[in-house]
């Protein structure tokens, strides 16, 4: 499904208020990277042209239980939804330096298109203006929340540069690692949303959702890496396994298969015989088996809130548990 | 002058209280990067001990006049310094990245001892981890004037890479890249200190003083690159020339040499070739005069608080002034 679609299935189910709200983090994320030297912040606008589900501001909006009546709540929310996805931008745009990545979501990444130097730098500009966003009075909790999420995400990648190559990599330390790369920042996304929609009280209960749904978006995630043509997630299938990352599906699939055990993952050079890899990954059931663990995350994240929010909220949340687990990027 | 040297010079003028406070704010960043994940600190850590001035924090402390019988803001105060040195650090080792430099401060830099991945994660840690230091209730303006700063440096970082090479770049754009790469930080520090303190009524006096003293560190730091030996700086002399960027030592060398302003600097690629133009800048006079530029600097930065501080702390204040244009890094 592609991003369009994606977002109007979204649309659809979290009504008119939420789409609107979400056109509004949209502009405010234009104002925020347009800065003042516009030659020097167009990679990052491409960046944001690139898109994406939105998935972590949605869980803001969400999150902070968008109440159009109040002026300042909601500019605060989207402040907050705007915050949390120039971290993820600043993330993805560094990701992809460290990755050699080419594309990302089918288009040029800012380093193939503008070299090492400008992403390196870009990045670090998106990162800036995400705490630019918050350094309101009242705001020192959300603070807190991206910044503990923003050292975890640099924790997580470390983790992931240490273990690279490594097929004998716990179950253990590969949940840490997509807990501090992933789950993190749907936390604070959670945390920053009931914080900034003034509902502090629930803010733990909904964190809880965030985690869970943060994990199970990043199994997926790697399932997709495995089972999914280049065309469909608009990268090289199998980029975990080219770039030394050892995630889930192979670790249970080694688990499954001997031969993939006594793997060199070195040896893996080639889009080729990634996907060769990727096949005898698929035929163990292991992918099938993650993306099961995925689903039932999401279960577990959708039954905590049984007591905490109404129906109506209740399916807003639903909706955005799933889409982590949908079958596109 | 060594950093062991140039810091007890320091502590010489600046006295008992403010030297201990330094040793806390020390404590504080090993604490702070001796996160849980001690194996992927390390580059973080090597960064920590490599040293230098810690102008940045002396200057948060001295503008937050510390108050050792108060410890809930001596507290705070170190934890604005250790933030506001957390974002050097992150700078120096993503600006290693940038420059493919191998020494920094006469040591290998993280890029050089374990590569490029590492050196851009580790930077991306150091970031987070001063945004993490500051968010107590009240530290709003803290937040907004480190972020501040921060989009700046990446800001001034992408002016210099779009200037690259050009050696008709104008004093004007010269001047705008020191303020958002150097400048702002230090301007920073000064409010940062000044609200820790408790008395932001001076926060706006203090942050002139710290542009100015920020300005006049970058402008000596300048002047270094093209007079210094490699052994005095801890790093190639000529490292601007090498990497094309076009210095006011140059610019003004350009004004008054034809054969300078006629230079390729793309052919400038040895660092004999570079040591050759540095000493053709240095025979126009231009860094002297650059240095007297930045003398004029520290002057009117110290003019800037007659009327605002007394003269025990005014001596403090001169004392970091007139070690930004030290001769030494």
């Amino acid at each position: 499904m592609s991003d369009t679609r994606a977002f109007q299935a979204l649309v659809d189910t979290v009504g008119a208020d939420v789409t609107a709200r979400l056109s509004d983090v949209e502009r405010r994320l234009a104002e925020i990277v347009e800065v003042r030297e516009p030659r020097a912040a167009e990679p990052g606008l491409e960046t944001l042209r690139a898109g994406g589900k939105r998935l972590r501001p949605l869980l803001v909006l969400v999150c902070g239980a968008i109440d159009l009546a109040d002026e300042e709540r909601s500019a605060a929310l989207i402040r907050a939804a705007a915050a949390v996805e120039l971290v993820h931008m600043a993330t993805l745009v560094h990701d992809d330096v460290l990755d050699d990545a080419a594309l990302r979501r089918g288009r040029p990444t800012v380093y193939a298109e503008h070299g090492r130097e400008a992403a390196l730098t870009t990045g670090d500009l998106l990162f800036a203006l995400a705490f630019d966003e918050l350094a309101r009075p009242g705001d020192e909790e959300q603070v807190a929340a991206l910044s503990y999420a923003s050292s975890g995400l640099a924790r997580g990648e470390l983790i992931q540069r240490e273990d690279a190559f490594d097929i004998s990599v716990t179950r253990e330390r590969y949940l840490l690692r997509c807990t501090l790369k992933t789950a993190r920042l749907f936390e604070a996304a959670a945390l920053l949303g009931a914080h900034a929609g003034g509902r502090p009280g629930i803010a733990p209960v909904l964190a809880a959702f965030g985690n869970k749904v943060g994990l199970a978006f990043q199994l997926a995630d790697d399932v997709l890496d495995v089972v999914a043509s280049t065309e469909q997630i608009g990268k090289t299938r199998g980029a975990d396994l080219l770039d030394g990352t050892v995630n889930l599906p192979l670790i249970e699939a080694a688990l499954r298969e001997p031969s993939l055990a006594a793997l060199d993952l070195r040896e893996i050079d080639t889009p080729e015989r990634a996907a060769e890899v990727c096949d005898s990954i698929v035929a163990t059931g292991a992918p099938e088996a993650v993306l099961d663990e995925a689903r039932k995350l999401v279960a577990e994240a959708k039954d905590l809130l049984r007591d905490t929010v109404g129906v109506a909220e209740r399916a807003m949340f639903a909706t955005i548990a799933d889409q982590a687990v949908a079958r596109s990027k």
